[in-house]
């Protein structure tokens, strides 16, 4: 080792309303001397891949605005769920060739903990044991933030009322979300009638192979005539919030419940995206609205058990993925905003480096 | 007793948005004969007050409109629930001068149940032990439907959290599910801060006279900027969905809940009333939401202890009411009209006929 090019992807402007890559984000390089970088006790990782979530525009806002997430300060690289291996350590809990799963910088090399102005709420580090067969970038979709937050929020907030329900329609379906949600709900009551809703062919085909009963593309087909013929609904996944849960609320059980999870329409759009125009359905039909954030509340109780559950699944083929995958630091950007114009098929991630 | 006019609002034409006195109602005049009318087994019932409920513009509506509630067909008499006293009886549940809680036409005197085409799905007629002392039109809002309302759902699904909770806020809040809200809520935790909010100066000395610790005037005050100032909200009863509901969601608690007991704003207006914008809120919070139809579902499951426990709150003087009164049923277009105005102060009676 020596002194090399450490790629790195730092926030550099407040986006208006989309992620410009090139402007919202920069590419730089700087020096690194990997074998005399100091640690202060901490760790030096080796990028392996990097998530890119719809969330990171909501970290990518002006700190004036307060939000549920941390923003990243400008000039500092940005940093979000991810993978590597441990170069070098002065943390006993951590040992050279160890496999950890993070909230790591957009860094070729990192130290961690970093400086003071790189420590932000969500950071940690943890080493997993890493199933045999698996590629590293599992860990940032299916057995990372998007699996975690399916199966964490499905099995507490949505499986005992699935096992009484006859229909369940997820939106933003192909998504990393979206597909665990379906697979997972046919494991838990392999009779439900499961409706997705995405907003291509390429992504409608995946809804097809994963299992949906009924898919719908929303920018082509009438996603409330849909939802009326196979309905009522009785649990409604909603990644989408805007348009899609309006057409869902006209078509819900009774008694129906919505796992809130996301709202990409409020979040990849300025103004009208985000409007919700029939809540007053919720009174109406006495629906059950359950929002949540990974980590937090009931949902994070069963996240002890998810790796040992999760993996087996995996491994039986009853959870499947597939990536959208962004190859190098110099596409990060693009991948931070393909999840919100929808262009990505499959998880979105940044492989930094092949293993 | 003879052949004498009878007064009856029959419901003639859909409104295109809101309800016109006249127009949408008409009053009108036919004969009966009290002695001989056919009871086919009923009974004819005297009544005394008939309650005017917001969601009566609901079922003032085009039937092809699938809602929670049924419509009442045009020509027909209007019906919701009133009180009244039985005239005569070949029903051997009722005796003449019983006093009786119901589901009952808009008429000075009807059979009950009525020819077929005047059963809908509500119909009910039960006989109260009427508390001594207590007016007959009591029996229509805080002991009537409003009151049931604000305490089955209160009960259960807000109590036991209130309990914990620091700020709830109310909206609508002098209206009679309101203001029954604001006190049972002090009753089951006397330290919470409660914020109501309504819509006239009126109603805002309403507010202070039940003991809200904050008011908002939300036509002439910035109902987002006193919810942040007071808040976070721990519990936000919500009334009137659309832009209250916004400013409430932008200052919720983290695992707060919503109650969506009505939604006035959108009932009372055709278009951008009922538009929420701040959905997205909901899973960066995680909030729970809970819609109730009176009657329906877990609430419902305490309403068999309502008028005992209800019935010596108000005696204690711990559950105030106010009336806004109605004199005939001549008036009750104008009755059924002010709640979605706003110009009533106090809960919207239809008095028929001074006992």
């Amino acid at each position: 080792m020596a002194i090399i090019k450490n790629g790195t992807v730092i926030y550099a402007e407040h986006p208006t309303n989309h992620i410009v890559p090139g402007v919202t984000t920069k590419y730089i390089e700087e020096d690194i001397d990997l074998d005399n970088v100091p640690l202060n006790g901490g760790v030096l990782i080796k990028t392996l891949a990097l998530s890119s979530d719809p969330y990171m525009r909501y970290r990518m806002r002006d700190p004036s605005i307060p939000m549920f997430c941390p923003v990243v300060p400008l000039g500092q690289p940005l940093d979000n769920f991810g993978v590597g291996t441990i170069v070098r350590s002065e943390d006993p809990a951590f040992k050279p060739g160890d496999f950890v799963d993070g909230f790591i910088n957009f860094q070729e090399y990192s130290v961690w903990p970093g400086p003071p102005e790189q420590q932000h709420v969500l950071r940690y580090l943890t080493k997993i044991d890493r199933a045999p067969g698996l590629p590293a970038t599992i860990y940032t979709g299916t057995l990372g933030l998007a699996g975690k937050s399916a199966y964490s929020a499905y099995d507490v907030l949505a499986k005992e009322k699935s096992l009484e329900s006859k229909v369940l329609f997820v939106s933003g379906a192909a998504g990393p979300v979206g597909t665990f949600v379906v697979e997972y709900a046919r494991i838990c009551n392999p009779n439900l009638k499961i409706i997705g809703s995405a907003g291509s062919a390429a992504k409608i085909e995946i809804l097809k192979k994963i299992g949906c009963d009924v898919t719908i593309n929303y920018k082509e087909q009438d996603t409330a005539a849909i939802l009326k013929e196979h309905g009522p609904i009785d649990i409604y996944w909603d990644n989408t919030s805007g348009a899609t849960l309006d057409a869902a609320l006209k078509n819900m059980s009774f008694f129906g419940l919505i796992v809130a999870c996301g709202a990409i329409s409020a979040a990849s759009n300025n103004g009208d995206g985000s409007i919700v125009r029939n809540f007053e359905e919720v009174f109406q039909r006495s629906i059950a609205i359950r929002g949540f954030v990974y980590g937090m509340g009931e949902p994070a109780k069963v996240l002890p058990e998810f790796y040992e559950k999760a993996t087996k699944l995996v491994l039986e083929g009853k959870i499947t993925s597939r990536e959208h995958r962004f190859n190098g630091l110099r596409e990060a950007g693009e991948a931070l905003e393909v999840v919100h114009s929808g262009k990505n098929t499959g998880k979105a991630v940044i492989v930094v480096r092949d293993e």
